[in-house]
């Protein structure tokens, strides 16, 4: 069955995790260019994560192509070690994420996500050809469905999902904004909008924000299709970091992101309350972005686990709620053994110098580089650093 | 070359970091009963995250037989899936490390820990009659030396030494304790003094604390052994979470453990300090415990690449101290591309609701527990779990 | 030079601080009552503390004669020693204020707030008798001006308002609400405009939440103003604690109110940038409310002694941004003798075992209770209070 | 009854709180050179302070001399708005104590504290002459007994205990060191057999450090008399602050000192638990320095009010453990009237960008100093400046 017949069916889909956080700790991903060409240097590394996801419940596994458009991944060639074809990449990933699929029951996903081309000011006819070069690869490999993920600006989104849709195939469309909408001040309702009129037929949000945010940012979306009276299933795939701090363009700003970030990590109890929450909200498309792990993605299987009927292959190795510890030696371990101990857990850092928050950098919190974008004075990513560093 | 030849001269020998928590996370190991049957069920897991170690600058793959008594696997035997023999386990945990560390220069460690036999009350007899179990294997399947790590008392320790010393073959000995010394109040001096006697010629400490109180604990030992005159190489693999409000008996007794301890994951910059601590301190077989990730001990083999003239292979995939970060779109983000920015960053824990430490439970914090170790009313575990019960 | 006067001419005019929390770490106020009988008992800790705030810098002292209302005095009287009149309790207030009033350049501030009348019920011809036997004391003791403060509801505010109208004084008015508006839903907005009609020539807000929440509830208030075309100067009165994680009713619900309130005092530099920013809104009438002590006054007359062209009498004692601190004996205590290093000094709270916020206690975050007081079934608190028991 | 009567028959003695923090927050001591010519220029405010600890169960009421002699006074005279002599303000000191002990049932004690001179390296003669012209008018104004206290070098405070013993009076000696001891590395059991030796009939510690590193130095000093079998009473004035984090210094070398110090400030029940701490270690002199408020001294007074049998007169004005919370309209705040409740609080700081712990500046963690002091190379503070400033 397709993604559509699922969702239509009333089923919830379990997405999978983050790629490239996972990858960059496993020794195969570089943090800055963040590409992807494991897929063809180290495919064992990429089939090995895909297979965990799947057994911790994931109904989809998106092919490893972040960053994967030519663009992008001549852009920063120089930090691959060897020339590899954006063709190549794309394929591998292809392949391995069929194959992993095969072992179990899901979905593969192929997906894109926001390019230099745009960022740098390309028109509409260059950014969709970048799109449509990978999307020929999807169709060759013979995806299940499509995703245009990791958009900080509505209107490239739209033009991605134009080309997916192309295909025929089914499009999901997610964007890595918060509760104040994406770059140009577009809201979260009319991002949601315009992506359903382009074309798709899921929408939500991926990255740069919490869990917490990013649900609100979908009740916000959810809100804008309610007001338009267009109906689209809702999707949402956090970060596995707690940002209450951030500014408007998400964990990019923070002053740990991104080599300091694990006193953010959401722990599984956090994740079991954002599916339950996600789920009440009407969102049938529950995963993961940055940070997710295996253990996060099962336990959104977990927490749904009463709904769906059915729990993961993985919770096989898992207690619900920590009953597992009930035959512990220590008696005050064995007390721990209950949801409501972990329900209600306030977990220390240990880190007694570290704060809670931090003020993010940049742009997201600077009086000129908003009041440039309002004035639309920069509507590129490139144009408003230029004028940033003229003028502050 | 073997262990002792690389160590005598004057080599860095980096370990491997934590079997349990990763695979845990990644869906092969329940929390509770710890066992290790992923060797056989999912070679392929275990496989995958040797290579990611050994990539990572590892020198010793650890076989992943931590809980591979026949007497612990059995008293966990509930947990397994389906009854895996003690001997199946630990064999394959032997092929799988050969398979790995052949694909580099890496040695193979045969690894016993502390049994419930000891634990319970068994005599020296039968506790050694477990260990020599493991060790037909580790013979069988010639591994490269043995260690004996994670005991809480170095009385089994040293019956651990004794049979692993019949073997012929190197020995390594770390304890899981902190300053305070093991269960029975011997201090950390007198428990590295016992084991080199005992046979050992690396000890040291592993688990249950974080590396800042780890290292305090190897000194300790370090100034024993000078007090006594004897000689050993010394070595360290301590947790990747920060500790500093542990009691005697570690982690365990936080009530984060096992479910909350994220905010407490130790960063890659907190490990170069670590190893730089380590190895100014006179270590020389330097690795990690409990929640050490392969880009963990990266880190150590970062940090000490000066000394050692190299870097490990996975560092093609990581820029040393952020300069990866020197390309970055946002002048913010660039200006995090050096070494002063992340040595002194704070992190932040995201979390306005959370303490920065907390008090840990059970008998570490008991008077009363204490006090029946003193008085030797209890010489067991599992005296102590019932004398506690009874009048407390 | 009367109130409006100075304010008409774009003077300045700074408030006093927090009588009952600095009253009752002195020994002289009760928590739980909070009532004034110390004005009877020990008129010379009364004395003093004004006087702390004269040289402070305090234009206005304000009469000690919160919660000195009949009703709220006999309500409390359990807690009264011997029982003192009401009519006592206000007239020595008077008398002290105007005795310390004339050791400097002060007016003197008749003060009346909510009532236990109105919580419970009662009438407006009730309500407004209760305050119309305080003015008396008011008007015979000729006070300069009288302010209605600490009002949760604003129609009870407006009939207090209206009752000090009679007295041809002028009138400031402030309610004890953030920017969610009065315990009815009356934004800050329509309270401001509400209020001015009624007769006030100054509105704002004290007590309840931190300077940053006030200032943004009395910006609020200007927005509705300015919307409804009406004039009023502009007053604000806040916490000098920190309550980023208040709810509706602020810092009562709070699980640190009132004797855990320690570690959220704000810092001399604190109150130094709310009077900068209260200034920038055009605030022109900035003291404190509880927690503001004689230092915390004297540091909005140093912050905006450029503006006002003299620093106060205290500052004798005290050197602009810590500079007293040149000549001490260690450099590095030296080296804190400069403002960037007391506005970024991120002060610690010496508690590892602290978190940096509270959840609040109460209906501020009862979905229930905002329900009723929504749908108008609980119109005073004592309803509410049924209601709530009732139904929850 | 004289101080050794009361405290040889069993008696617990209060002691009063801090001048110089209480008084500077009022308005009236220079933060910097902290000196008390208070006394003379606003009597009136000296005399409240006084009033108030006394209601709050203080027995003594140190006359407010701290650093009030010829040598200090000249050294800050810059500060003194008009130059005040040494004798007036150690008389109007002694006058003001004697005036409010009168009032109630306490002994006034003459106080002396550490020199320029002894620290810029003048001899012993010069210092105790020093002493001398303080106890003259001690004598003549004929205080109760007299208290040698915040010493960091024991020399100075045996020299200083020599000359009040001169007196005839009972003498008391405390010192503002932590359990590393005294500047030049003598011990707490040493400092204490030493200031015994010199003639000293009770002995402790005061200042520089919080309540419970404070007591685990009396412990020490203790300790010391036990192992010299020598006797004495025990005394603690520590700071109302939390600083687990504190070099050997104190507080002084903590980033917040003197004016970041607020989220630090312990609550009631944190004094709460001192008083018991230190009643159950022996100490029957019991008080408080830098930052203790009269409500901190109330809770001393409240904690032993079972063993000395009578509340203090402040009490009437504060329920125990928050009784009078139980008639509060809401139901939350009625159920924090009760010990469990505020005795297991863990206070929020309402400052989420604030960590919960300084890093120390200064020779107190500086590696360089300690070794210098150690070397004996320095042995006066000026000389390890010098030294300091010349290498490092």
């Amino acid at each position: 069955q397709g993604i559509l017949e699922r969702l239509d069916a009333g089923e919830i889909v379990i997405g999978d995790g983050g790629f490239v956080i996972a990858l960059e700790k496993r020794g195969y991903v570089k943090a800055g260019p963040w590409t992807p060409e494991a897929t063809v240097e180290h495919p064992e590394a990429v089939r090995q994560l895909h297979r965990e996801f799947l057994r911790a419940g994931a109904n989809v596994l998106q092919t490893f192509t972040f960053y994967a458009s030519e663009d992008k991944l001549e852009n920063r060639g120089n930090y691959v070690a060897e020339k590899i074809s954006c063709q190549k990449v794309n394929e591998a990933a292809c392949d391995i994420a069929r194959e992993v699929a095969n072992e179990g029951d899901a979905l593969v996903a192929g997906g894109v996500s926001q390019t230099p081309s745009y960022l740098s000011g390309k028109d509409k006819t260059a950014v969709k050809a970048v799109f449509r070069q990978q999307l020929d690869v999807f169709m060759k490999k013979n995806v299940d469905f499509l995703i245009a993920e990791y958009f900080e600006h509505v209107e490239e989104a739209v033009w991605a999902v134009e080309v997916l849709k192309e295909s025929g195939k089914p499009v999901a469309a997610t964007m890595c904004i918060g509760p104040e909408g994406d770059m140009h001040g577009v809201s979260p309702g009319q991002c949601a909008v315009q992506l359903v009129k382009a074309g798709a037929s899921i929408v939500g949000v991926n990255c740069h924000f919490d869990p917490e945010i990013s649900l609100e940012t979908v009740r916000l979306m959810k809100e804008g299709l309610q007001a338009a009276k267009l109906k689209a299933h809702l999707m949402s795939q956090p970060l596995a970091f707690h940002t209450p701090d951030c500014g408007k363009q998400g964990f990019i700003d923070l002053p740990e992101f991104p080599f300091g970030l694990e006193p953010r990590i959401v722990t599984r109890w956090d994740v079991q309350k954002y599916a339950r929450k996600a789920y009440d909200l009407g969102i049938r498309f529950i995963g993961g972005c940055c940070g997710f792990e295996p253990y996060h993605i099962r336990a959104i299987a977990e927490e749904l686990a009463p709904e769906r009927g059915f729990l993961p292959e993985a919770s096989e190795k898992h207690g619900s709620w920590g009953d597992n510890l009930s035959m512990h030696t220590k008696p005050w371990v064995r007390a721990r053994a209950r949801k409501e101990y972990w329900e209600n857990l306030k977990p220390a850092s240990g880190r007694p110098y570290c704060p809670s928050m931090s003020k993010p950098d940049g742009w997201g919190v600077t009086k000129g580089a908003k009041e440039l974008m309002q004035q639309k004075e920069a509507t590129t990513e490139q144009q408003l650093k230029e004028l940033f560093q003229k003028k502050f």
